[in-house]
């Protein structure tokens, strides 16, 4: 029995309709957590973001443990009350941004050291101390550290990085506390690699995680390689724990994942094509710097409830990413994780009711309908 | 009788406590509009403009007429719908920013010329133009278009220009077209020379006007000269119709512009400081840059409504800043309009309830205890 409640109410094929219960609040899955690299979600306040149906968050461990420090954060109440949020957050573990963003790294069996991307101080990454910094912030969900290969690698090489993986995942567990309404996830590596995907599910099993993620995709491989992976991998979890693809994705990598047993997601899509003036819809991908928005006083989406489409034209949109002006950002990113959290909230529903292909064939056919821009 | 509605409802000294009725609405006066410089607050929703309790915001004919263009947010509905504001909207002229913003400029009789700062494509304003673009607008209250004069300015120079101005007022005055609900406001120039201050009014009485303006302050004079020149005109206006200080100011500057019978105020002031992490207190005015908040779990202000307050530590407004994250300009710019429009609120009631004087002591001894950072 894990800490972490997690319950799955109705299946349809392999998609499932669940429940995470956390310290901080209940999250019907799949869902999608928006992220708050720097404990915020770009652009948006906490209620805007609630005001979406989103109700769990990711942080970033290599970012707060930056700055302002995991330590700070905790003698000013946790990360909960730092950010005003609530509900529920997951923190990564550090682990893909020291390899993405930090400078001079050096990786041992111990961990990694690096500089800061900030201003150059050294730090060290270790299993244990990832596991501490998520405690210190107060994660509902705690990610262990791992290593995040290159694409492509070579199958040697990939093989070598998911067993050090998979001993700091080991490491990992043995330094976490268990708390009620927390949990510790474990994250399957090895690359493109089925048989290593495989290695890397039995090595976490035989540790035993309250979740498992999917991790080293989505970077690079391209669409088909990922539910490949994924084809080879979500069937040997167990069917009672959560299932989360990290750093996914775009609106139909998501709803192909779900269809193969995911259920939590994460990416800054949504929260980063808002600040380059790219509106996602049903139908494509809008984007507001081209002119042809300039005279158009439809909104982006005369179906979508979020404020930017009840309130204004793709011309003003259009007008306001031209002007460069912060409210471009803010709406944009309003109506991207709306569109994101009313699709989680539509595949929840034909899971439930057991329409979930009758949805999918509805997706695909939409998208190919689309008069927007595709991405 | 004006087609803009204008009550004086009570007086306390020079002190007045009116009401402004326009077609899109009431305003309680004093007040203060927020700037809406490109058709946006900068970093707020409408809905948290008004949350604040503004009632009525400035656009700025200048940046609209070249961006996205005057006519095309008439196409579009104009400006109300455009930007998503129901409430009342004054327009300036765009006769300042040509002065401080465009390139090649050429000054004559007829209006001035000069290169967009934006394309650098040639443009022409005289005072037809501008009522012109101001109805195109559907500008609530228009400005008549001005010279600016820089300070200081040698008294013939500045008195040129003055002229130059009240024949451009009464130029303005025959373009405009009266509609009820809407109003042509005039501007008294004439620098920091008293005696072309009364001469630029007695000119603009002649016109005739359904408000008055006094302009060319707030740009490098100091508030004791500025002060003076309000002792100067101010009591030169008719008392039923609204005085509106241009450009002002810091909230010093407009306790002391109320005491001398000034009814409406616009300033980039409190936007312009929350995306440059200052925020203003009673007490004075917060650097959030500082190191010295990194820790500090107290809010802004124990007594403030806004969100800012409501929410979040210095210590988390700090690492905002820090992080240059768009929330940082959201969360201060709210709480800074916020305080600006208490300010006006408490104002008001002073007024009303006969205690402006006590209420001015109350005001410069909290500055004068304050213990925070000076601006």
């Amino acid at each position: 029995m894990s800490p972490l409640g997690f319950h799955v109410l109705a299946t349809d094929g392999a998609a499932r309709r669940g429940r995470l219960e956390t310290a901080h609040g209940v999250v019907d899955t799949p869902a999608f957590m928006p992220v708050g690299t720097a404990a915020t979600v770009k652009a948006m306040t906490p209620d805007a973001v609630a005001g979406t149906g989103a109700r769990m968050v990711l942080a970033n461990t290599y970012h707060l443990m930056l700055r302002p420090g995991a330590e700070r954060i905790a003698r000013l109440g946790g990360l909960h009350r730092f950010m005003n949020w609530p509900g529920p957050i997951l923190t990564d573990s550090g682990g893909y941004q020291v390899m993405s963003l930090s400078e001079r790294r050096k990786l041992s069996e111990d961990g990694v050291t690096f500089s800061s991307h900030i201003d150059g101080a050294r730090h060290e990454l270790t299993p244990e101390r990832a596991v501490e910094i998520q405690a210190l912030l107060g994660a509902d969900v705690t990610m262990v550290l791992d290593e995040c290969t290159r694409f492509p690698v070579p199958e040697a090489e990939a093989a070598d990085s998911m067993r050090l993986s998979m001993r700091w995942a080991a490491r990992s567990k043995a330094a976490y506390r268990e708390r009620p309404g927390h949990g510790l996830f474990g994250i399957v590596q090895g690359g493109a690699y089925d048989h290593l995907r495989a290695e890397s599910v039995a090595a976490l099993l035989d540790v035993g995680f309250d979740g498992y993620a999917v991790g080293g995709l989505a970077v690079g491989e391209g669409q088909e390689t990922m539910f490949r992976v994924l084809d080879s991998c979500v069937g040997l979890l167990p069917a009672d724990r959560p299932r989360y693809l990290m750093g996914v994705g775009k609106p139909d990598d998501m709803v192909g994942a779900v269809a193969r047993g995911i259920d939590l997601f994460d990416c800054v899509i949504p929260t980063r094509s808002g600040r380059t003036g790219q509106a996602y819809t049903r139908r494509g991908v809008l984007n507001l710097r081209n002119a042809r928005h300039r005279d158009d006083p439809r909104p982006l989406d005369e179906s979508c409830p979020c404020p930017a489409c009840r309130g204004y034209s793709r011309a003003y949109l259009h007008h306001l990413v031209q002007a460069k002006e912060i409210l471009a950002a803010m709406l944009l990113t309003w109506h991207n994780l709306q569109v994101y959290q009313d699709l989680m909230a539509d595949l929840r529903a034909a899971i439930e009711t057991g329409t979930f292909a009758h949805f999918m064939s509805d997706f695909a056919a939409a998208r190919a309908a689309g008069d927007e821009e595709t991405d």
